[in-house]
Order: C-alpha cells, then sequence, then structure tokens
C-alpha cells in the first residue's frame, strides 16, 4: 500500500511519511496530556518530579498517548478524558521505560543519559513505582472498571514479556515465534491499550474497540520489530541510542535469530560465543552486520515489519476516511519507513 | 493497657502476646487467601511464580492479609470479597519486597536468600512489577472503584515514602518528624489500607472506616519503630534478618536520631562518619549500640512505639468486644512485645 501523503505534508516526497500531520492533528490535547503529565508526577518528594521529568522531558515522541487522543478523534469524541488517560498511558510507559533501563544497566537513552546512571538504579526503580501508581489513580479518577481492565491487564503482560525476554536473553535457540510473543507483550500490549482506549471513552462498540486493539497491537509489533533493526542499522544520532546495545546485551532479536538460522557452523559458533556466551570482541558487532547483510536478515527483518503495518492499515479501513484515519495511516508508514 | 489475655492463649504468660489468637480466628479464610495467591502468581512465564513463590513462601508472617480479613470479621462481613483484596494487599506487600531488596542490595531476607541474591536484580525488578499490575487486575475482578482508591492511593504514598527514605539515607540531621513521615508512609500507610479495606467490603458507615484506617496507621508505625529498634537489638536467628543492616546501609532510623541528638560532639562526629560517610570499621556496629545504650535511645524508641499501639488500642475501643477485637488488641500488644 503506498503511503498517505497528507495535504499538510505537501513539501515531503510521499516515500517520507511522518507523524507531522497527526502531530498537528492532537496538538492542542496533546498541550493538555503533557500539562496532565507535569501537574501528576508532582510530590513532596523533590527527587520524584525531578527523577520523572528527566525522562519524560528527554524527547521520546509520546507516541502512545498521540494513538489514544487519535483513536478518540477517529471514533468522534468530543469530551475531555481522553487527556488524563493518555497521561495514564504514558506513565505506564515510562515507569516500564524506567524499569528497563534498570533491567538493561543503560547509561544512554535517545542521546542522554539515563535516569539510572545519574541518580542510581534505586531512585528508577521506586520513582517508577510511584509513576506506575500515579496511573492507577488517574485510572481511578476517570471512574471506568473497563479501562481499569485494559490498563491493568496490559500492565501484566507487559511485566510478562520482560520476563519472558529477560530468559531468552543469551538464548540463540530462541524460536522466532517465541520472540514475537515477547514483543507482542513488552510493547505491542500498550499500544494495543493506547489505541483502544479511544473508542471506550468514545462509547463505541465493541467491534470498533477490538479493531482498534488489533490495530494498535500490530503496529505495536511492526514498531518493535523495526527497533530491533534499528539497533544493528541506524546512526547513533539518528536513533538517539547506542547501535549495538541488543547486541551487546545478547538480546535475541529477529535479525540474529535469522542469521543464526541461515549460518553454516562457523557462523553459529560465531552467535553462540556473542550471544550465547556474551563473549565479544572489538570486531563482533561489526562482524555480525556482515553476517546480517550476508544473509538479508535485517530486510527479513523489516519485511516482518511491513506486514504488521499491512495488517494495522487493514483494521483501519473498517473506519471512515477522516483527517485521523489519513493522520494514523501516514503514522503506521512512519514507523516502518523511519528504518530507511 | 494490659495485655489481653484471650482464653485460647491461656497456656501463656500475659506478657507474652502474639498473633496466634488472631491466626486461628481467620485461620480458614488465610487458607482461601494463601490459595488464591497460588493461583494468581501463575503465569506461563515459568520465572514469574518461580520467583514469586520464594518470597511469598519465605515466611512472612502475612500481617497485612490478616488485618483485612480481621477488620471484616469485627464488621460482621460473611461474604468472601475480603478474601481475594487479602491476596491483593499481600501482593502489593510482596511488590514492595521485591523492589526493596534491589533498592538495598539485601543478600538476606528473614534468613534466607532474597530473590535478589538468586534471580539477580532485573528478575526481582519485572517480577514485582507483574505482582503489582495483578493485584489491580484482582481489584478490578472485585469492581469496588473505592478499593481501587484506596490501594492506589496507598501504593503512590508507599512509593513518595520509600524515595524519600532513600533521601535521608546517610543523612544524619534527618529529624525525627521526618523519619516519621517516612514510616507514615512506607510502612503505615498498607497497615491503613489492609484495615480499611474490611469495613468497606462490610459497607459500615464512614467513621468506622475511619477509626480502623488510623488504627492500621497507628499498628504500622509502632510496627516499623520497633523493626527499627530490633535491627540493632534482635539476634539474628530470631529476627531473621541480619542485625545491623540499617547501620550498614546507612539508614537514619530513630535510634540513631535520638543518639545523635544527645551525643556529645566525640559521638556526633562518629555517626557523621559511620552512618553519614559510611566509612565503617569492624567495631562500629557495637559502638553505635554501645551509644544507643548510654543515651537508652531504644527504650526511647520503644516508648513511641507503645505511643502508637496504644492510639491504635484506642481505635479498637469503639467497637464492641468480641474475638476479633480481643485478637486485635492481642496483636497491638505483639508488635510492641516481640522487641523483648
Amino acid at each position: 500500500m503506498p503511503p498517505i501523503a497528507a495535504p499538510v505534508n505537501a513539501d515531503r516526497t510521499p516515500r517520507q511519511a511522518s507523524v507531522d500531520a497527526l502531530r498537528r492533528l492532537v496538538d492542542a490535547n496533546m498541550l493538555k496530556v503533557n500539562r496532565a503529565i507535569l501537574e501528576h508526577m508532582q510530590s513532596p518528594v523533590a527527587l520524584i518530579p525531578q527523577l520523572a521529568g528527566h525522562i519524560v522531558a528527554s524527547g521520546g515522541k509520546r507516541l502512545r498517548p498521540m494513538l489514544t487522543l487519535a483513536t478518540a478523534g477517529l471514533c468522534g469524541y468530543t469530551g475531555e478524558r481522553h487527556i488524563g488517560l493518555a497521561a495514564c498511558v504514558e506513565f505506564i510507559h515510562t515507569a516500564t521505560l524506567l524499569h528497563d533501563d534498570v533491567v538493561d544497566e543503560s547509561d544512554l537513552r535517545r542521546g542522554q543519559d539515563t535516569a539510572n546512571a545519574v541518580w542510581g538504579n534505586q531512585a528508577s526503580v521506586l520513582v517508577g513505582d510511584f509513576l506506575f501508581s500515579r496511573a492507577f489513580q488517574l485510572m481511578v479518577g476517570d471512574g471506568s472498571l473497563k479501562v481499569l481492565k485494559i490498563l491493568s491487564d496490559a500492565s501484566a503482560i507487559i511485566a510478562e514479556g520482560e520476563v519472558h525476554q529477560l530468559i531468552t536473553t543469551n538464548d540463540i535457540d530462541t524460536t522466532e515465534a517465541a520472540y514475537l510473543e515477547v514483543i507482542r507483550c513488552k510493547t505491542a500490549q500498550l499500544f494495543a491499550a493506547a489505541a483502544q482506549i479511544g473508542p471506550v471513552v468514545a462509547e463505541r462498540p465493541e467491534a470498533e474497540e477490538m479493531a482498534l486493539e488489533g490495530f494498535g497491537r500490530d503496529l505495536g509489533v511492526a514498531f518493535q520489530l523495526v527497533d530491533d533493526v534499528l539497533d544493528y542499522a541506524a546512526e547513533q544520532a539518528a536513533l538517539g541510542k547506542t547501535v549495538g546495545d541488543d547486541f551487546r546485551e545478547g538480546k535475541v532479536t529477529l535479525p540474529v535469530i535469522l542469521a543464526y538460522q541461515a549460518g553454516d557452523d562457523p557462523e553459529r559458533a560465531f552467535w553462540k560465543r556473542t550471544i550465547g556466551d556474551l563473549d565479544q570482541r572489538d570486531d563482533d558487532l561489526a562482524e555480525a552486520q556482515r553476517l546480517m547483510a550476508k544473509h538479508g536478515t535485517l530486510e527479513a527483518s523489516l519485511n516482518r515489519a511491513r506486514d504488521y503495518a499491512d495488517a494495522a492499515q487493514a483494521a483501519l479501513r473498517s473506519f471512515p476516511a477522516n483527517p485521523y484515519r489519513a493522520a494514523l495511516e501516514e503514522l503506521v508508514d512512519f514507523c516502518v519507513e523511519r528504518a530507511y
């Protein structure tokens, strides 16, 4: 499917999908979401807003709260509930980032020092807990048991996915199916929940909820697949994170799985040593990239991402064509095209 | 107030309060709570029940879920909702323990290896997140927004208290007021929430809710004060944790605050070096204990605990005398007397 060139985007070539159209559509509401985020991360314990502010301000794209705003708009919602709930989604995402950085022992995220590198693991764990609790407080304030169910289910599934990922780390025999299950849980579940909240607050029929939940899930899988490709492909400046992080941590992502499966005995020995035993030398990342190029595993992983992106586009087609739908379609393209 | 000698406890001297009477009263329901805990910590990701099972089985007294069962009983509740909600309370407590052990870098809890010592910090953080999410899923299943509010508020306040404690660690100028605020948040808030859930499910008037919430809070403060005394006083075998943990971590608890305030210049220099700078030598714990004995700060801290215990007892007096009230009164005494 060709990317949608929104009129607002006419100065770009059609291949360059972006989140600009979506951002413009939800801009006024995103300001309110950002205000809600700032307001609700306050605490008499000053370290909490300091640390939370660091990660909240560190330049994330706010894709997940934008999804909530956009699917609410797509469903014709005109109220204000989606503002606070989009902030909840971002709080849950931020909490998982804080805990991820502790888990990954990362020093950089989006090109900046991680919170744990600045304030230590202890504060990151606890402020993550605070933001997570605060998200549930906000949901309780909103008063919808349905939303509480969606986001508490998502949170449990995200945690399961993260633990599952921890187990598959350094396990070079991880299957593609197990990998996809991990990213469906750890990444796509929150995209799905964020997209489902729109039709829920708009009180749309169950079928629309399910369609947009599925849209979010497929988009999330595509997004994570591309992220995992970028970890071997992107320039550090563009990506805002260190290329080769996944490799150095021994994460078994799809480009690795496919290269291992396609490799001959010496290549498999290479993957076992570098990923399985985490015994890495200076040139190993370059060698990993060479083997991925040899077997075309980055391109094959992107093709998987495109399949999920196509499914996400298909889910949108049951909704009437309007600026929200067009912007969401372009978002899907953006999530895949950012790999170029 | 003299300790209550429950009839079931007649073979003990009156000074030896215990949780036995309470345990016998709620025994049948605690079996159901334990079953609910085991059932709901299951996950297709096997590490989750393994790690959660380790900490759940590690011999805690289950004081918090017992509080929920007991206050429900005190309020004449005859349904089953308190079972699942008591399990939620224990899940939240367990999640905070898992994260605490990461934060404290503890190797022992209740005399056993901590989960992070066995499975690593990463798994402990993530399984804590899972249990926390699972607690909210269970509350959503119960369907009470009021309970969700009580426990999401408590969770946020606990996290605030933990961060506050992190800030006061090594800060020898921490005031008694700041210390009390920390333990009100990090410990007493969950006792308060657990005790409040009883009257909530029993649909009792707001005044009873508030009375039992206050009871739980005062009991929790007394409990933590005694815990902090025991960290300098108990035999390791009896306490099930390493004596001197707080000292080695530079935690500024009430026995330290009072000793610092009462100390002369050389003593203050000792506290600044050992707690403030965490520059500790072999005999320093013994010296700390000697200075606490000199100024009677363990006894003074216990006296504060007794004040809170008295307040907790007073809150119970507005309820009709019955076996639940007697067992709760004995529980209060036990929480203070375990220091002997």
